[in-house]
């Protein structure tokens, strides 16, 4: 079982996508669709493919996890704009997998309880545990992305923070999770038609806010914050990925790929019966 | 958009597995299929048929909890012996909806820190936020069936939990919650088969353990105090069902039907917009 033989497309091309020394976000083109030449149409075929895949990694790593063999698991961290499409990788690529292996956390606005700890205490409480998926919408980076942008925290906290989060990350790492980290990287005109569609459509108007068009003023200011943080915090053990997202099925297939390399790596095993097998199948046939 | 219209089968007949007065679990046929004569294939596409309603009853849940204008959730809690497919529910029935509106909880054996608590405590903690459905995975009932049938609360403690639990989700009721709950019954026999399945596959042999046999040797003792449960706690506001199980493909049509009855009590809508759609229009394009 290999994370290449789903697909009609190049998978391997998803190592492009990380985030290396030299890396430029301003040199990234949103449209581009790396490794998959042939569609939209290929690609969701392809999508269909990896989740059976993802599902079979799935319940391996879990039940690895359930006889104390093994501690490893899998934290997929995503990042974005809003309306780059973290709620649609949400729903098709972690809705393809079995809820129970999957612990999902979203980040929002912290509250007064959160703001009185340290920044990564409300993280800590949610990082996967044994044999899970965990997954961040949104993460521990806000308060280095939103805190920056909008002067929430000196330059002074800023930089600890980068190096906070790299200790943390390592321990992290260290303790068995394969950490997978993505930027879903939009353009600003494509953000734009996806707020209208919101404003145009009765049934999304509950996901528009004011504020959006506030946020949106602010674009290059975040692209540097996103730039800094790719430079300070793309480690060899919890590196970045920046997936081109104006099309929405490549960002899908995309973060799918970078999920199935992780669970490639980890390579769960189903754990050897801790019992023997033929004495309790005459048990269960006296009972 | 009504719970009815999508389907093939008689959706009507769940209601038929709502635990009444003198109802008794004994004359309940674990291979029946009520409402549904026409078998497990036509039973998958009436599932994938009731999956994209309850994906768009979800999202209005949701949609209509962020203005604040309701706070309307659901809570589907699940008992069973095992294997009886509470599992196959969750990834089936539940799996189908958008993880972000899915809050799911699986109770294992308490910690030392949760027995240190009322047996309510960890429960109350895992109750879903307004807009979410929230799934139990066994539940507060284990403190009345495997406690009783285990002899780990007196008597007089047992009696004393099914008030509590009584009252506790007439406040969950009151306070927006649409709570249904579930029994999955399948027949010993249909137990040994499964069980047996798990010892004859070794990539099942992690989800098998020894105790399983022993549990099973309780058989009568736990029914009894399944009897006991639906006597004491089947109330008006938070009715118990009983779904024959025997045959997963009808207990996953059957618990999707109760979903979407509840997601239709409720009829959650779109929210209005709480700004100017046209002066946004304007904003977004100038900026």
């Amino acid at each position: 079982m290999t994370a290449n033989s789903h697909a009609a497309w190049n998978v391997d091309a998803v190592e492009t996508l990380r985030v290396g020394p030299g890396f430029e976000l301003a040199a990234v083109d949103a449209d581009a669709a790396p490794g998959h030449p042939a569609g939209k149409a290929q690609g969701a075929q392809d999508l269909a493919a990896g989740a059976e895949l993802l599902d079979e990694y799935q319940e391996r790593l879990y039940a690895q996890s359930r006889t104390g063999s093994s501690n490893a698991s899998v934290l997929l961290l995503l990042q974005a704009m809003d309306t780059a499409g973290k709620g649609g990788v949400i729903r098709h690529v972690v809705g393809s997998v079995d809820p129970q292996g999957v612990m999902l956390t979203a980040f929002k606005k912290p509250t007064s309880e959160e703001l009185s700890h340290d920044f990564l205490w409300r993280v800590r409480g949610r990082v996967p545990t044994p044999g899970m998926i965990g997954v961040f919408d949104r993460s521990h980076y806000e308060d280095v992305l939103i805190g920056k942008v909008r002067r929430l925290a000196s330059e002074t906290e800023i930089e600890r923070r980068y190096g906070a989060i790299n200790e943390f990350e390592r321990e992290l790492h260290d303790a068995g999770t394969r950490i997978v980290k993505v930027m879903l990287h939009i353009s600003p005109d494509e953000q734009r038609g996806r707020l209208m569609e919101r404003l145009e459509r009765p049934d999304k108007h509950w996901k528009y806010s004011p504020g959006d068009v506030d946020e949106r003023a602010l674009w290059p200011q975040y692209m540097a914050a996103y730039q800094a943080v790719f430079d300070r915090t793309s480690t060899p053990h919890a590196p970045w990925h920046v997936v081109p997202a104006n099309r929405k099925w490549y960002a899908r297939l995309a973060v799918q790929a970078l999920l199935l390399r992780a669970l490639q790596d980890i390579n769960p095993q189903w754990p050897a019966a801790a019992f023997d097998v033929e004495h309790e199948k005459r048990r269960l046939s006296a009972g």
